[in-house]
Protein backbone atom coordinates (compact mmCIF):
# COMPACT_ATOMS: atom_id res chain seq x y z
CA UNK A 1 0.00 0.00 0.00
CA UNK A 2 1.93 3.39 -0.71
CA UNK A 3 -0.15 6.30 1.07
CA UNK A 4 0.29 10.03 0.39
CA UNK A 5 3.32 10.55 2.33
CA UNK A 6 4.78 7.16 1.13
CA UNK A 7 4.83 9.02 -2.45
CA UNK A 8 6.27 12.64 -1.13
CA UNK A 9 8.68 10.65 0.34
CA UNK A 10 10.04 8.87 -2.85
CA UNK A 11 9.33 12.26 -4.51
CA UNK A 12 12.42 13.92 -2.18
CA UNK A 13 14.08 10.66 -2.55
CA UNK A 14 14.58 10.90 -5.83
CA UNK A 15 15.34 14.83 -5.99
CA UNK A 16 18.54 14.11 -3.35
CA UNK A 17 19.23 11.22 -5.75
CA UNK A 18 19.58 13.69 -8.36
CA UNK A 19 21.16 16.27 -5.99
CA UNK A 20 23.90 14.00 -5.43
CA UNK A 21 24.67 13.11 -8.76
CA UNK A 22 24.93 16.29 -9.57
CA UNK A 23 27.07 16.91 -6.83
CA UNK A 24 29.72 13.86 -7.86
CA UNK A 25 29.68 15.63 -10.99
CA UNK A 26 30.48 19.14 -9.60
CA UNK A 27 33.56 18.01 -7.18
CA UNK A 28 34.69 15.54 -9.31
CA UNK A 29 35.16 18.29 -11.64
CA UNK A 30 36.24 21.09 -9.27
CA UNK A 31 39.16 17.84 -7.53
CA UNK A 32 40.75 17.36 -10.81
CA UNK A 33 41.60 20.82 -11.57
CA UNK A 34 42.59 22.56 -8.02
CA UNK A 35 46.64 21.12 -7.79
CA UNK A 36 47.60 24.27 -6.29
CA UNK A 37 45.37 23.76 -2.91
CA UNK A 38 45.85 20.28 -2.01
CA UNK A 39 44.42 20.06 1.39
CA UNK A 40 41.10 20.97 -0.18
CA UNK A 41 41.69 18.61 -2.90
CA UNK A 42 42.05 15.63 -0.83
CA UNK A 43 39.15 16.86 0.99
CA UNK A 44 36.60 16.93 -1.98
CA UNK A 45 37.80 13.66 -2.96
CA UNK A 46 37.27 12.28 0.44
CA UNK A 47 33.76 13.87 -0.20
CA UNK A 48 33.51 12.48 -3.72
CA UNK A 49 33.50 8.99 -2.48
CA UNK A 50 31.26 9.86 0.88
CA UNK A 51 28.57 10.87 -2.04
CA UNK A 52 28.73 7.93 -4.06
CA UNK A 53 27.97 5.61 -0.87
CA UNK A 54 25.23 8.35 -0.52
CA UNK A 55 23.96 7.44 -3.74
CA UNK A 56 23.84 3.41 -2.91
CA UNK A 57 22.34 4.44 0.05
CA UNK A 58 19.73 6.28 -1.69
CA UNK A 59 18.93 3.49 -3.66
CA UNK A 60 18.24 1.52 -0.44
CA UNK A 61 15.63 3.67 0.73
CA UNK A 62 13.77 3.85 -2.48
CA UNK A 63 14.00 0.07 -2.85
CA UNK A 64 12.14 -0.12 0.42
CA UNK A 65 9.31 2.19 -0.64
CA UNK A 66 9.46 0.05 -3.76
CA UNK A 67 10.41 2.34 -6.10
CA UNK A 68 12.77 2.08 -8.66
CA UNK A 69 16.67 3.76 -9.39
CA UNK A 70 15.66 7.59 -10.89
CA UNK A 71 17.51 8.10 -14.41
CA UNK A 72 15.83 11.11 -15.94
CA UNK A 73 15.97 13.39 -13.36
CA UNK A 74 19.82 12.94 -12.37
CA UNK A 75 20.41 13.15 -16.23
CA UNK A 76 19.33 16.72 -16.07
CA UNK A 77 21.17 17.01 -13.14
CA UNK A 78 24.64 16.00 -14.21
CA UNK A 79 24.08 18.05 -17.32
CA UNK A 80 23.56 21.19 -15.20
CA UNK A 81 26.78 20.26 -13.36
CA UNK A 82 28.78 20.09 -16.48
CA UNK A 83 27.66 23.70 -17.51
CA UNK A 84 28.53 24.68 -13.59
CA UNK A 85 31.64 23.30 -13.76
CA UNK A 86 32.82 24.86 -16.73
CA UNK A 87 31.33 28.23 -16.23
CA UNK A 88 33.87 27.83 -13.20
CA UNK A 89 36.74 26.85 -15.50
CA UNK A 90 36.64 30.43 -17.11
CA UNK A 91 36.65 32.28 -14.11
CA UNK A 92 40.04 33.75 -13.48
CA UNK A 93 38.88 33.38 -9.40
CA UNK A 94 38.00 29.48 -9.83
CA UNK A 95 38.79 28.56 -6.30
CA UNK A 96 37.82 31.20 -4.49
CA UNK A 97 34.54 30.65 -6.28
CA UNK A 98 34.32 27.15 -5.65
CA UNK A 99 34.67 26.94 -2.77
CA UNK A 100 31.59 29.42 -1.74
CA UNK A 101 29.46 27.12 -4.81
CA UNK A 102 30.41 24.05 -3.15
CA UNK A 103 29.86 25.41 0.31
CA UNK A 104 26.25 26.30 -0.82
CA UNK A 105 25.90 22.82 -2.44
CA UNK A 106 26.34 21.59 0.56
CA UNK A 107 23.69 23.60 2.38
CA UNK A 108 20.98 22.83 -0.10
CA UNK A 109 21.78 19.19 0.95
CA UNK A 110 21.73 19.64 4.62
CA UNK A 111 18.05 21.80 4.12
CA UNK A 112 17.09 18.86 1.53
CA UNK A 113 17.89 15.95 4.37
CA UNK A 114 16.24 18.23 6.90
CA UNK A 115 13.30 17.67 5.31
CA UNK A 116 13.51 14.07 3.87
CA UNK A 117 14.17 13.15 8.32
CA UNK A 118 10.95 14.80 8.74
CA UNK A 119 8.71 13.32 6.02
CA UNK A 120 10.50 9.57 6.93
CA UNK A 121 10.06 9.83 10.41
CA UNK A 122 6.11 10.80 9.55
CA UNK A 123 6.02 8.07 7.13
CA UNK A 124 6.94 5.75 9.83
CA UNK A 125 9.93 4.88 8.32
CA UNK A 126 12.88 4.46 10.76
CA UNK A 127 15.57 2.97 8.68
CA UNK A 128 14.94 5.73 5.92
CA UNK A 129 15.25 8.22 8.55
CA UNK A 130 18.53 6.37 10.03
CA UNK A 131 20.03 6.52 6.70
CA UNK A 132 19.14 9.94 6.00
CA UNK A 133 20.65 11.23 9.74
CA UNK A 134 23.78 9.97 8.50
CA UNK A 135 24.29 11.48 5.28
CA UNK A 136 22.69 14.44 6.83
CA UNK A 137 25.81 14.20 9.37
CA UNK A 138 28.24 13.78 6.06
CA UNK A 139 26.35 17.10 4.54
CA UNK A 140 27.14 18.89 8.04
CA UNK A 141 31.22 17.32 8.03
CA UNK A 142 31.76 18.77 4.38
CA UNK A 143 29.85 22.25 5.33
CA UNK A 144 31.91 23.01 8.48
CA UNK A 145 34.81 21.84 6.86
CA UNK A 146 34.28 24.41 4.04
CA UNK A 147 33.41 27.30 6.61
CA UNK A 148 36.81 26.87 8.75
CA UNK A 149 38.73 26.14 5.38
CA UNK A 150 37.38 29.19 3.34
CA UNK A 151 39.41 31.85 4.85
CA UNK A 152 42.72 29.96 4.55
CA UNK A 153 41.96 29.13 0.97
CA UNK A 154 41.33 32.80 0.39
CA UNK A 155 44.26 34.27 1.69
CA UNK A 156 46.56 31.57 -0.34
CA UNK A 157 43.88 32.23 -2.95
CA UNK A 158 45.46 36.40 -2.83
CA UNK A 159 48.72 35.49 -1.99
CA UNK A 160 49.17 33.65 -5.48
CA UNK A 161 47.58 36.26 -7.66
CA UNK A 162 49.71 38.67 -5.87
CA UNK A 163 53.37 36.93 -6.37
CA UNK A 164 51.93 35.91 -9.88
CA UNK A 165 51.83 32.95 -9.66
CA UNK A 166 48.73 30.16 -11.20
CA UNK A 167 45.90 31.20 -8.54
CA UNK A 168 42.63 30.30 -9.80
CA UNK A 169 43.36 26.16 -9.11
CA UNK B 1 46.10 53.80 -8.41
CA UNK B 2 44.66 50.96 -9.23
CA UNK B 3 46.37 48.09 -7.85
CA UNK B 4 45.77 44.57 -8.60
CA UNK B 5 44.31 43.96 -5.21
CA UNK B 6 42.01 46.81 -5.55
CA UNK B 7 41.13 45.28 -9.05
CA UNK B 8 40.28 41.83 -7.02
CA UNK B 9 37.72 43.71 -4.89
CA UNK B 10 36.03 45.44 -7.78
CA UNK B 11 35.40 42.07 -9.24
CA UNK B 12 34.36 40.54 -6.22
CA UNK B 13 32.18 43.99 -5.05
CA UNK B 14 30.58 43.23 -8.73
CA UNK B 15 29.81 40.01 -8.31
CA UNK B 16 28.30 40.83 -5.25
CA UNK B 17 26.22 43.27 -7.11
CA UNK B 18 25.11 40.83 -9.20
CA UNK B 19 24.32 38.49 -6.84
CA UNK B 20 22.08 40.60 -4.80
CA UNK B 21 19.91 41.50 -8.02
CA UNK B 22 19.45 37.70 -8.20
CA UNK B 23 18.75 37.53 -4.69
CA UNK B 24 15.88 40.50 -5.22
CA UNK B 25 14.20 38.75 -8.16
CA UNK B 26 13.96 35.16 -6.95
CA UNK B 27 13.05 36.59 -3.18
CA UNK B 28 10.24 38.85 -5.03
CA UNK B 29 8.48 35.97 -7.03
CA UNK B 30 8.62 33.77 -3.68
CA UNK B 31 7.36 36.40 -1.74
CA UNK B 32 4.49 37.33 -4.43
CA UNK B 33 3.50 33.18 -4.24
CA UNK B 34 3.47 31.50 -0.35
CA UNK B 35 0.16 32.97 0.58
CA UNK B 36 -0.47 30.04 3.25
CA UNK B 37 2.86 30.73 5.17
CA UNK B 38 2.63 34.70 6.01
CA UNK B 39 5.42 34.27 8.52
CA UNK B 40 8.02 33.02 6.02
CA UNK B 41 6.46 35.38 3.25
CA UNK B 42 6.37 38.50 5.90
CA UNK B 43 10.50 37.76 6.49
CA UNK B 44 11.51 37.34 2.88
CA UNK B 45 9.89 41.06 2.31
CA UNK B 46 11.75 42.29 5.04
CA UNK B 47 14.56 40.79 3.48
CA UNK B 48 14.04 42.03 -0.09
CA UNK B 49 14.15 45.20 1.25
CA UNK B 50 17.48 44.52 3.13
CA UNK B 51 18.67 43.06 -0.10
CA UNK B 52 17.49 46.60 -1.78
CA UNK B 53 19.39 48.67 0.48
CA UNK B 54 22.60 46.22 0.18
CA UNK B 55 22.99 47.05 -3.35
CA UNK B 56 22.83 50.67 -2.33
CA UNK B 57 25.63 50.25 -0.43
CA UNK B 58 27.80 47.80 -2.74
CA UNK B 59 27.58 51.08 -5.39
CA UNK B 60 28.99 53.34 -2.54
CA UNK B 61 31.36 50.49 -2.17
CA UNK B 62 32.50 50.32 -6.30
CA UNK B 63 32.35 53.98 -6.39
CA UNK B 64 35.08 54.32 -3.44
CA UNK B 65 37.35 52.22 -5.84
CA UNK B 66 36.37 54.78 -8.75
CA UNK B 67 34.77 51.85 -10.42
CA UNK B 68 30.70 52.44 -12.04
CA UNK B 69 27.45 50.73 -10.88
CA UNK B 70 27.80 47.33 -12.59
CA UNK B 71 25.12 46.20 -15.31
CA UNK B 72 25.68 43.80 -17.71
CA UNK B 73 26.30 40.63 -15.37
CA UNK B 74 23.43 41.48 -13.33
CA UNK B 75 21.22 41.23 -16.41
CA UNK B 76 22.41 37.97 -16.39
CA UNK B 77 22.16 37.25 -12.77
CA UNK B 78 18.75 38.36 -13.04
CA UNK B 79 17.21 36.66 -16.03
CA UNK B 80 18.36 33.39 -14.47
CA UNK B 81 16.95 34.22 -11.22
CA UNK B 82 13.65 34.28 -13.38
CA UNK B 83 14.16 30.84 -14.76
CA UNK B 84 14.92 29.78 -11.39
CA UNK B 85 11.78 31.11 -10.07
CA UNK B 86 9.49 30.08 -12.97
CA UNK B 87 11.33 26.24 -12.41
CA UNK B 88 10.28 26.72 -8.70
CA UNK B 89 6.80 27.12 -9.68
CA UNK B 90 5.86 24.27 -11.29
CA UNK B 91 6.87 21.89 -8.92
CA UNK B 92 4.45 20.53 -6.92
CA UNK B 93 6.24 20.94 -3.51
CA UNK B 94 7.29 24.81 -4.20
CA UNK B 95 7.45 26.54 -0.76
CA UNK B 96 9.16 22.98 0.70
CA UNK B 97 11.74 23.87 -2.11
CA UNK B 98 12.10 27.37 -2.01
CA UNK B 99 13.12 27.41 1.75
CA UNK B 100 16.01 24.45 0.73
CA UNK B 101 16.90 27.19 -2.25
CA UNK B 102 16.53 30.35 -0.38
CA UNK B 103 18.30 29.18 2.09
CA UNK B 104 21.74 27.61 0.08
CA UNK B 105 21.55 30.84 -1.90
CA UNK B 106 21.88 32.58 1.83
CA UNK B 107 24.66 30.47 2.30
CA UNK B 108 26.42 31.82 -0.64
CA UNK B 109 25.98 35.25 -0.42
CA UNK B 110 27.78 34.42 3.30
CA UNK B 111 30.64 32.90 1.48
CA UNK B 112 31.19 35.76 -1.06
CA UNK B 113 30.81 38.36 2.02
CA UNK B 114 33.86 36.67 4.02
CA UNK B 115 35.54 36.77 0.83
CA UNK B 116 35.19 40.06 0.13
CA UNK B 117 36.00 41.51 3.49
CA UNK B 118 39.44 39.40 3.23
CA UNK B 119 39.98 41.27 0.33
CA UNK B 120 38.94 44.63 1.75
CA UNK B 121 41.14 44.71 4.25
CA UNK B 122 43.99 43.57 2.43
CA UNK B 123 43.35 46.62 -0.14
CA UNK B 124 43.27 48.63 3.26
CA UNK B 125 40.16 49.92 2.50
CA UNK B 126 38.22 49.83 5.96
CA UNK B 127 34.83 51.36 5.04
CA UNK B 128 34.49 48.72 2.23
CA UNK B 129 35.28 46.13 5.00
CA UNK B 130 32.73 47.56 7.84
CA UNK B 131 29.77 47.77 4.69
CA UNK B 132 30.79 44.37 3.95
CA UNK B 133 30.37 42.87 7.53
CA UNK B 134 27.16 44.62 8.02
CA UNK B 135 25.69 43.37 4.90
CA UNK B 136 27.47 39.60 6.44
CA UNK B 137 24.93 40.22 9.43
CA UNK B 138 22.24 40.45 7.31
CA UNK B 139 22.82 37.48 5.63
CA UNK B 140 23.56 35.67 8.12
CA UNK B 141 20.94 36.69 10.24
CA UNK B 142 18.83 35.68 7.72
CA UNK B 143 20.38 31.73 7.41
CA UNK B 144 19.52 31.47 10.58
CA UNK B 145 16.19 32.43 10.43
CA UNK B 146 15.59 30.32 7.50
CA UNK B 147 17.34 27.21 9.38
CA UNK B 148 15.41 27.34 12.63
CA UNK B 149 11.75 28.05 10.52
CA UNK B 150 12.82 25.23 7.75
CA UNK B 151 11.36 22.21 10.31
CA UNK B 152 8.19 24.29 10.86
CA UNK B 153 7.75 25.13 7.48
CA UNK B 154 8.23 21.54 6.37
CA UNK B 155 5.52 20.18 8.99
CA UNK B 156 3.18 22.84 7.68
CA UNK B 157 3.22 21.73 4.37
CA UNK B 158 3.54 18.23 5.09
CA UNK B 159 -0.12 18.77 7.14
CA UNK B 160 -1.82 20.91 4.44
CA UNK B 161 -0.42 18.27 1.89
CA UNK B 162 -2.31 15.68 3.62
CA UNK B 163 -5.20 17.60 4.56
CA UNK B 164 -5.47 18.10 0.71
CA UNK B 165 -5.42 21.79 1.07
CA UNK B 166 -3.17 23.61 -2.00
CA UNK B 167 0.45 23.18 -0.06
CA UNK B 168 2.42 23.99 -2.48
CA UNK B 169 2.51 27.88 -1.66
Amino acid sequence: MTTEIDRRLVGWLEDAYAMEQEAETMLKAMASRIKHYPAFQQRIEQHVSETQQQMQNLEQCLQELDASKPTAKAAIGSAMATVHAMGNAMMDDEVAKGVGIAYAFEQMEVASYRALIIAARRAERPRIAAICEQILGEEQAMVDWLFEQQPALIDQFLNREWADLEAKR
